[in-house]
């Protein structure tokens, strides 16, 4: 077998079975032996940034690994905005990146570039394979990276000369490698315990990262129910399992006044998966830190350890093992009628939302009436824009319906968020993707011009202005969807958006509906 | 007045008028400076790599840079792929990207990333700014070195606190930086003249870059006049004046078995901006270097040198300074009828092309016949994909109708590289650019089809297939460029295509055509 069949072999007994794919010239044996892997999937998309989203989303809701085929330097370039997302989601990734055969490259042939430098900013692991006899290890190797403590971006470079040569019989078997975590050291669990157990109502576990889903935060809240303290969530959780039949977790707002005045009154923090609250910008004159004066923070766990093992021996140390959580009911808003508000969209994917959808959330400043008209929706997961770079949100609709078949995925997303890889549309209506696509066309970068007054800059001249508003013209989201090849509509009444989700969701298959807020 | 003032100052003193934007909220003072100074126009676009491409072609028609301004990291990040074809073209761009406030760094926000790292492979300079007091100078520096030997994508880090600091009152005046160039030595223009002298007609000069523009041409063409040496053209050229009243340059094709036939019976191959022939891919079993054995390559210039100067003096040396060039007489192609094949589009388009107009060449596949077909047409500009990087057409076509308004802009695209940042067009119909689309819907990676083939592999495995076709669904390009605000139509037969292209060129404005092939 060729280089390239020993690595498609390799990764595939790795057990990575999704890749997200948009090749060239270079990366032809490796689309070759991709295709032929049983049990491999090959998803095609039109842009790279598409693809890593995809991949992230897939990667945070399967636990394992995604796959990347990318187009030499410039492929992982269009890929890497979104892999800063992943790297802060914690996702692991493995990119498999086309390379000049090497006689070409002392060259330096049009296409060439340093491959390594591009890929670095995002790659906890790189490997330029040399021989094709090394693929199959390498490609397992690459694997066993990206689910290392913490999960990360494994790239591996694949010269063509490797992927046409002959590899031999290499041994492309074995099981697949298993995310590592570390224990969490029982003297950090028994100062959290004293934490907590003093602390009461004056003390606040924030959880984050892996432990949103539903086990971490049934700990959590029998810890409350034991201890009295509170219970926060992170600003932007990478996949939180939420709503009727889990605690209520507060979430910590985006805006840092609004986070200060939520910590208000907490004299003692507790990280578990959590990073320290500090402000997302920067502002003249305004804290950093986004933690009350006075009040203490210590972290129980953080990314790659095992968090959930830690809450557990947290809870027996609080006698919180047999105590019962506060668990949320279902109770679902009314269907909204009348002026189409953010809120209207917000109490209708309330009043709709089917049991265990899967929500992606870069709807910005539209974003948190959604999430509170579903805290008591049925059980279902919240994946957040983790790192901030915008063009996530239809991406990673297209990993989660491939990482989830049979779950309703809701895409919510902000007219110029979804602009950033608008081509992901397409990659849905391909694989008949069962995603509901919620637009806010508000016609704005709306949280700029709020950030802008937020900075003390007043009101922005015309040429300023220009630059955060997104009419003239508006963008027409229906015939862009039609053009990529899904159904859509218009909506710009709260009873007619109401009625069209609910079709939207009945029916299997991509939807778009653009919401006139 | 605060740096992010002193720093527009200083941009616009040292002659940077246009700055393609995609701000964030570390941008805003950024903003709120650069659309105070006169006579600085910021252009909006959807994606950075919108932005950065069209600098690229900016940069190309006015020989002076463009401005960039990106949100942190990942707008850095998105830019990328295009400023590696800005780099392959040598074109002098500067990027300003925000930074967070620099208290903030250590607590590591979503937003933080290595932006010197990000910056690395593409930028031949990178300054972070420390203080306000330094901006005005260092935005002055970014300009000249951008101008450099060679010309270069120079990047202006500048955090938050830095941009909103009192930066007291800098200078921010002085002449604009000019472009260097360093001389050709005597010696090599006197070797080259004897190559060319002895070599006659087995003899070539190759021009590429630069040299490219109807001055080096008709020089060229003096010294074939002369010489009776061959004059042939680079394949991908940055700008190429071309077209009636200049000398015929033969271009090199694109695939290495018609690189060598082209070059057959040359013995002394001379290079002028060019760069020797080399492969765009390797295959397996066949050449890197396309030169013919025995045939010997010298070079006469290369980038950050004088090449004008040199072939003047060449000439000179060659007794050509003189001698009448052949010009090509203006003779269009008849208007096409009939099936619409790539050939009637290239007869359409050679039938119709206005008077100096700006073609930017992304069709791939479809884009020789155009190229033929024009080579007679009145005099006009052409800007080809220098890197290989596919989203490079209709971001190009933005910034060549920002650089030369008044001058109409043809942009032929292939559907799948027009996919990539397929959000140019919105900026299109934002700014009104006076530019005609062409979008070559032969719904597939045609030249992937053909690669695989050409790498031996034979016939793809369906899901081999599925990475290089762009059906199922169709891209219906009416739609997109409708969902962007700019008019369209869709021709699927040549007398049709020639008559919406006629209408369109007539018209001002963007205007974007779906050409059925
Ligand atoms: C890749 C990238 N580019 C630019 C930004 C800066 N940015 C942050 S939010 C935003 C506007 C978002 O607009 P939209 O999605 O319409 O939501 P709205 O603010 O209107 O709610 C921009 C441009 C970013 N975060 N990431
Ligand atoms: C950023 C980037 N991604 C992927 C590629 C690989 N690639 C080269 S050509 C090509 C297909 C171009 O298709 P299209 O524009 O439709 O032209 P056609 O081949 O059909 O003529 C692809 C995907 C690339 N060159 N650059």
């Amino acid at each position: 077998m060729n280089g390239a069949e020993a690595l498609a072999q390799g990764l595939r007994s790795a057990g990575l079975d999704t890749v997200f794919a948009n090749p060239g010239t270079s990366e032809m044996h490796l689309v070759g032996a991709l295709a032929a892997v049983p049990g491999m999937r090959l998803v095609p998309g039109l842009f790279e940034g598409v693809l890593s989203g995809a991949a992230d989303a897939h990667a945070r809701l399967t636990g394992r690994p995604a796959g990347l085929l990318l187009h030499l330097g410039p492929g992982l370039a269009n890929a890497t905005a979104n892999l800063h997302n992943a790297s802060r989601a914690g996702s692991p990734v493995v990119s498999i990146v086309g390379e000049h055969r090497s006689s070409l490259l002392p060259f330096d042939p049009p296409l060439a570039s340093d491959i390594e430098a591009i890929a670095r900013p995002y790659a906890g692991w790189v490997r330029r394979l040399e021989r094709p006899e090394e693929a199959a290890e390498a490609a397992r190797a690459a694997v066993a990276a990206a689910l290392g403590t913490p999960a990360r971006h494994a790239v591996l470079i694949v010269p063509a000369d490797v992927a046409w040569g002959e590899a031999g019989r290499p041994d492309t078997g074995g099981d697949a490698p298993a995310a590592r975590v570390d224990p969490v050291p029982d003297a950090r669990i028994e100062l959290m315990a004293d934490m907590l157990r003093t602390g009461g109502h004056a003390s606040a576990l924030l959880l984050g990262g892996g432990l949103l889903d539903g086990r971490g935060s049934l700990l959590a809240g029998r810890i409350a129910a034991a201890t009295g303290c509170r219970v926060l969530s992170e600003t932007f959780p990478t996949a939180q399992r939420r709503g009727a039949g889990l605690p209520y977790l507060e979430r910590l707002p985006y805006f840092p006044a609004d986070v200060l005045q939520t910590l208000d009154g907490v004299r003692s923090l507790v990280l578990a998966g959590a990073r320290e609250p500090v402000a997302f910008f920067g502002y003249p004159g305004r804290p950093d830190r986004l933690v009350p004066e006075g009040c203490g923070v210590d972290r129980l766990c953080g990314p790659g350890e095992d968090g959930h093992a830690a809450l557990e021996a947290l809870a027996g140390l609080l006698g919180a093992g047999s105590s019962d959580p506060v668990l949320l009911p279902e109770q679902r808003p009314l269907r909204p009628e009348g002026r189409l508000t953010v809120d209207a969209v917000g109490q209708a994917i309330g009043s709709l939302l089917p049991e265990n959808a899967i929500v992606v959330d870069e709807a910005i400043t539209s974003g948190a009436p959604c999430y509170r008209f579903t805290v008591q929706a049925p059980t279902h997961d919240w994946l957040s824009l983790t790192g901030g770079s915008l063009g996530f949100g239809l991406p990673a609709a297209l990993g989660a319906a491939m990482a989830a078949p049979g779950r309703k995925v809701l895409a919510l997303v902000g007219d110029g968020s979804a602009l950033y890889t608008n081509q992901a549309l397409w990659s849905l209506a391909r694989t008949g993707a069962d995603v509901v696509v919620v637009v806010f066309a508000n016609r704005a970068y709306r949280i700029l011009q709020l950030e802008y007054a937020n900075m003390g800059l007043g009101s922005p001249a015309p040429a300023a202005q220009d630059l955060m508003r997104l009419d003239t013209p508006d963008l027409d989201f229906v015939s862009l969807a039609r053009g990529f090849g899904i159904l859509a509509a218009r909506a710009d009444e709260a009873g007619e958006f109401t009625r069209i989700l609910e079709r939207a969701l009945a029916e299997p298959g991509p939807f778009l509906i653009e919401t006139v807020v």
